[in-house]
This record gives C-alpha cells, structure tokens and sequence, in this order.
C-alpha cells in the first residue's frame, strides 16, 4: 500500500537526519573549525599590521609600533585630524617617558597631514585591525577551553594551539586515538613526506609538533629525537582522552621529561651545515617550519622566492636524473 | 665656529625635513597604500566567508547563503542560542517567502545545537567577518572618491579599482605617466614577462588590464589586441592627468570604442585550445588571471596545484634543455 511507503520513507529520513545529528554531536568539529579560523585570522592579522604600520609611516614616519593593537589605536587617534591630546597618547601608550616622546615626535613629524577622507580611510582599516585583534582573543578563549575539555591529556603535554590543530590535522579524535606515534609525529608534514616517497628528498622529522618550543630550542640534531619522545606519549594521550577518559597527562610527563633529559646527555656530532643548501637532496621538516622561515633555512627560502613570485615554478637544479 | 656648524646643520635637517614633507604630499602615496589594503583585505574576507559558510553548515546544513554580509548577519542570529524569531530572520533577508523557508529549516534542522561558549566563538568570527564587510566598504569609498580626484581621466577610461591598481603598480603617477603604453599594458604581468625573457615561453598580452570586462570577454583570440588598444589610451589619459590635469577622457572613449568596434569585426581564426596544455611553451597573460582562474587554463592550474601542496616545487615536464 502507498500510504506505508510514504510513512515508511518519512521515518527513514527521520532516522537519517538523527543519525547526521548524532554524527555531529561531539564538539571536536567546531574546535577544528575554531583553531582553522584562528590560524587563517592570524595570518590576515599580520597582513593588516604590516600594511597599517606602512601606511601609518607615511604620516608620521618616526614612530615605530610593535604591537598591532598599539598601532591601531595610535593610528585612529592620530589621524583623526584633531589636535592631539598627550592624556588620549599616554593612555594608549603604558610607558610615560615613551609617550612623552611619541607627543614630541608628533609635533614635529616630516610627515603627510592627513586631509579630507584619508582620515576615514585610514580610520577604516585601523578599526578593522583592532576587530581582528579582538575576533582573534574570543577563538583564542574558546580554543583554550574547549582543547581542554575534549583532549585534557594531550592539551596538558603540548599547549592548546598544537592540541587543535594536531586534532584538526588528523580529522577527528577517534582517527588521532588510532593513529602510531610516527603518523602523529608528521601531522601537518604531509607535502615533506610525499617529496620524500616521490622524488627520494629526505624524509621529514616532524609537522606540528616543530612548533613546541621543546623541539624548536633543541639542538639541531636532536630535534627529532625529541619529537619522536613527543609523539609517543601524545599518541598515549589522545587514546586516554578519547577511550578512557582519565586524567593521566602527569605521569605522562614525568617520563617524558625522564627520556628528554636522556637525549639532552647525548652527544650527537653537529653535522655540517652546508648539506642544508644542496638543493638535490631536498630538506626535512614539512610546511610548518617553512611558512615559519625557520633561520637555518634562511638562504634557500630566499632562493625559492626570488625565481619569480610566489609561486616558483622552477627549480633548475633539480635535474631529471634524480626524479625518475 | 662650532656655534655657526650647528646652526648650518639644523637648518639643513629642517629643509631635509621639508623636502620629506614635500615629497609625501601627493594624495597618490595614500591611494597606492588604500588600494593595497583593499586588496589584501578582499583575499581575508573571502577567507573568513568559506570559513564561516563551513562553521555555521554544522549547525545549519539545510541553509545555503551566498553573500558573506547575510550570512554574517545570520550565524550572529541563530548560534546566539535562544529562540529565533521569524521577524529577526526576515529583517536579514529581504525575500519574505525565503525568510520563511529559512525560518521553516531552522526548527527542522539536522545540525548540531550549538551550546555553552561556541556560540560565542562563533559569534566573535561573525562578527569579525561583518566588520571587513564593513572595512572594506570604508576603504572602497575612499578609492573612489581619490581616483576620480588623482586620475580622473584614467578612471573613466576603466574604473577605480583597475585605476588605483595600475597606479600602485607603476609606483607613482609621475613614473605611470612616463611609462610607454606598451608597460602599462603589462603591469602586473611582470612574473610572465620575466619567465618570457628568460625561459623563452610565450610573452604575456596584458597584466592588470585583463580585469577590464572588455578584455575578460573579448574573443579569445582577440583579446591581446584589445588590451593593446586600451593601454594606448590609458598611457595618454594618464599623461593629461599628470601634466595639464585636463579632462579628454571622453574624446579618448570615442576613439577608444572606435578602434574596439574595428577589432570585433576582424575576422580571427580560433586557434586550437590544446596549445595551452603545452606546458614546455608556457601561457601568455600575468599573474592577475592566474589567480583569478580563467576557465580555459583551469585544467593547467588544477595540475600545477597537485604537485604537492601551495607551493608546487617541480614541474617534471619543464625539461633543461629549453631551459638554457
């Protein structure tokens, strides 16, 4: 009969969207889009400061800014057009000897007055820079908190950023809690990796997990001794916080700090620098300490740009003979 | 006598200062600095647009917007949590028979409910990507109201954002209106033009230029010749809009229209579309449709991207020998 065929579809797609409802649940997947949105706003935010900072310099090119949010506030203060009030600089400003001698600077700039709708212009874009610094703080706090709900164990052997975005790396805590301490280890790697099953480069030694300071202060030749210890407890960790559900992040670290004071003892041989330039071999590490510009790398970042634009297309050492 | 050495020093840093000021005083440096930001912050919009799309899909999959500013308005409006009200819905949405499909959607959803401080999370993105809606339109104004006043004849030939990006990269009015039309028909292309000179690929037909609808529409074949016609006329409305500061853009239009209605009527034999997937002879055109991904040279993006990653490294059919 028809009328049991459209009750029974209306209950399955009933089912259905429970199912789609229930697969949604966990808070995971708005973490992962959390930290995605913290890191795309990052990088959205530097842009603004350093155009707002060059902007900002042709009005008044003796003041130099380090903090984004110091520069926005100064910059829609001063080029508001108005004469400018010492209180309003020195509020902005905590170091009164400092604010004292940007009110000097002021008075006596070589630079642009700012006339007519400038003002607004420049007023726009330093208010927008101000609301990504403050739209960057609220992800910030949701991603501390909620790193500390779903994953307390990893959370506590890294920091929350690296927490989220191993977990956004690897798609969700169930695939992370399954996944060897060597996949974790290169989370974040993957182009490195692929260049080295392809074309033979050397193989990465760490992804994410570069961005610990653990790893990124160590000795060069043992930062990836050190990411491996890492990875192998975080690859514990995540099993505790997605199986269990304890709280065994502290003994995780007193064994962890046991294996990291081991390898510090160790005497590794520092290796000679130059290998790093010969381009056929290829680099370890994977993207992250590439879009970082870690320093030993400097001169083949450098390199790699100047072939024309961001994209280079071509790298004219790497001969067909070793890409098979 | 040392008193006069510093009274000679000061007032050569007090006239230093003013050819400082002098040289700054033209509104074009801030126009160069706008249109940059304008650009910059166009590409972190339509970044916080996917991103946001992907975030408030979770929560509401069944609802599919298109402008970033309704979506913005909505995800404020429905992740805050309580009872939505159809009013609130029909305010952000013009279309009332939508709003009511939207609102209809909305007590029927599959997604997840969102709860505790995820509202607010996502409610600080919202907001975040609402005020570049609004940043951008602050600095849009100003582009504008400052083309038409620095370069109204070359404004009226294209329009503000092609203006003001020709500008920005010639570097400086003075410099733009000494260049030879030939230049300022490839501004913007300089990476093609390089790779042209130095690998012998094809040599590009137009930079920044290709934004013009003229070009972007122009029949395939036919579209150097339009960007050529173009730069011709802009290169001359630029020198009156530097040197007599008359407005002939109007007259230059006509011929302009002229000279565009003779090469629509050239008959120009369609040349096959294979040649543009030969990689070893390399595409003509700039890095503006690169970016913008032109239809006909999708499929050589789609295959530059798979080389692993952003950055594709090596493109294995370049071979050295056209490489020299």
């Amino acid at each position: 009969m028809p009328g049991d065929f459209v009750e029974l579809r209306e209950r399955m797609i009933k089912a259905t969207k429970g199912e789609i409802r229930e697969a949604y649940s966990n808070e995971e997947f708005i973490l992962i889009q959390a930290i995605n949105a913290f890191n795309e706003t990052t990088r959205s935010y530097n842009l603004m400061y350093e155009r707002l900072s060059e902007w900002f310099g042709i009005y008044f090119p003796e003041i130099k800014v380090g903090s984004p949010s110091v520069l926005a506030e100064l910059a829609t203060l001063l080029c508001s057009g108005g004469e400018v009030d010492g209180k309003e600089v020195a509020r902005i400003i905590d170091d009164p000897q400092k604010a004292e001698s940007i009110c000097k600077k002021i008075t006596e700039t070589m630079g642009r007055k700012p006339e007519g709708d400038e003002k607004e212009a420049i007023g726009a874009f330093a208010n927008l820079t101000k609301d990504a610094g403050k739209g960057l703080q609220g992800l910030d706090a949701y991603i501390k908190a909620a790193t500390n709900r779903i994953m307390p164990n990893v959370t506590y052997l890294t920091d929350d950023k690296i927490a989220a975005e191993l977990l956004a790396k690897a798609g969700s805590l169930e695939r992370m809690a399954t996944m060897p301490a060597g996949t974790i280890q290169l989370l974040g790697a993957e182009k490195a990796l692929f260049k080295h099953i392809k074309f033979g480069s050397k193989p990465p030694k760490y992804g994410v997990i570069f961005k610990l300071a653990a790893v990124t202060n160590a000795q060069r030749e043992k930062r990836g001794m050190v990411a491996r210890a890492y990875a192998t407890k975080i690859a514990i960790a995540v099993k505790a916080d997605y199986f269990t559900k304890k709280f065994i992040a502290d003994k995780l670290k007193e064994t962890l700090d046991e294996s990291l004071g081991k390898i510090s003892e160790k005497k590794v041989a520092a290796k000679p620098v130059t290998q790093f330039f010969d381009r056929r071999k290829g680099g370890g590490g994977g993207r992250s300490w590439q879009q970082r510009g870690g320093k030993k790398f400097g001169r083949r970042n450098d390199r790699r740009g100047k072939g024309g634009g961001e994209e280079t297309e071509v790298i004219r050492g790497h001969s067909r003979s070793t890409n098979p």
